[in-house]
């Protein structure tokens, strides 16, 4: 099974995008800022499939990354096509962790593994709150389209 | 006299910032893309020395990029200090282009020389609008400040 | 005609991209700078097409960025496709002038014009050299596959 | 004692630099991956202060970013300036860790902290090697230049 197979099956949205030559730094490798980018890109369309930004306009409670973490297994050059896998590791009350695995086309393998935990937050009083349950029920409607290992 | 010494005797706003290593590409210049972002440093400062934040907040009166230009005369590396002069060039009603030069401490020579010319905007309404007359005056004595040749 | 249709008829090289959410500025429109990021995929995947790449590693002549120019004609906003176009506009003896149309999906319509200036330059010199004839050729043949108003 | 002196008081390399408006996103506050760019920042000024560029010239050894990590503690937002603190925490035979705080003015107060990981790299034969006993010295060197809690 392909590296990009094996992300379709496991993790239920992904994000397709064409690695830019700009992406790249002076070490001729993409800079290791711009997986971030990636996984913002990932995370945004993770939250777009639930339709978080309607919950957002309604409630007032939005997603805050609290922390991300970034483990480069193989670097990635232009050109290349990417594959950006976002799925939900975990979750509880007013927070919850999502992991990232770009793959690579040219490499055929995972490049890139992350993670990043996001606190649930209402912006008018500046104060964490609880997940909204509307939207815990569509992480989990949206996690159960795929198989997990 | 320096090319900075030039620099600060004809633009009245100067910013100066390290090159970081992150602004250079693949060919180990910095990247064209970035000197737009420099540009962007010293018109946000010209916008601030001249209290345009606290005319927009009074007025919804802002400034809207229309166009915007670069001329790469030397390629610049990591590790330098640059200067971003930004200065007035033409003033219409609804209107006005500024101009950019920024300096190499290394080179010891003008690097990029750029304009962008910006649009004076009612957010609210979405139309352009003259420029507050309040704005103009600043502008004018911001100017008068250094010599033009 | 759809924009990108009228686009994809008179430009022999489209770059077809998601505007990502980072993408966006605090006005919560594409920043500025990021154009000029646009107009880069655009020129690259030009010069990937008629393979200056390997006519570099070949002749030890490649591309450098003299000059570039946008106007911004209407904001981009997540989310959103755009369709980067790129064309020759104008060819000399030893740089070309090349021409980019930003249509975005979404508005159905150019959101952004471009121009860069590319000067032919041999890097181990340091000098501008002609262009070599293989490659002036490729671009007439790449440019004969659109029409021109 | 303000958050900047316990900064300087505790890690031997200090990047100072301004936020620019354009390091804020449409939420209007820094980008969770520009806090990368800054770390980048803070990390090659700690490798320039120990002269790895030119001890990897020497030895064809060099840094490799295997993993880093961030937790945001309080947002960023123009205008502001802010100080990137970068020490050693952790050193084994053929890779470190190294740690930065960024402390911010307007806060007086540190807004992020973060890590790296970084392996010794020797680029021509693509393999890790040990990292070279000079490097290691002019660390400790460097670190003893600071008071560690």
């Amino acid at each position: 099974m392909s590296a990009k197979d094996e992300l379709v099956r496991t993790f239920p949205v992904i994000v397709t995008q064409a690695v830019v030559w700009g992406d790249m730094d002076s070490y001729q490798h993409v800079n290791n800022v711009v997986y971030f980018r990636y996984f913002e890109n990932g995370r945004l369309e993770y939250f777009r499939r639930i339709g978080w930004f309607e919950i957002e306009e309604a409630t007032g409670i939005g997603p805050i990354l609290a922390s991300t973490h970034a483990r480069f297994r193989r670097p990635l050059t232009y050109p290349d096509t990417i594959h950006i896998g976002t799925r939900l590791l975990e979750m509880k009350d007013d927070r919850f962790t999502i992991e990232h695995n770009i793959v690579s086309e040219a490499l055929d393998d995972v490049a890139t593994e992350g993670q990043g935990m996001l606190v649930s937050f209402h912006y008018a009083t500046g104060k964490k709150m609880p997940l909204p349950e509307e939207l815990k029920e569509r992480m989990r409607v949206l996690e159960a389209t795929v198989q997990r290992n």
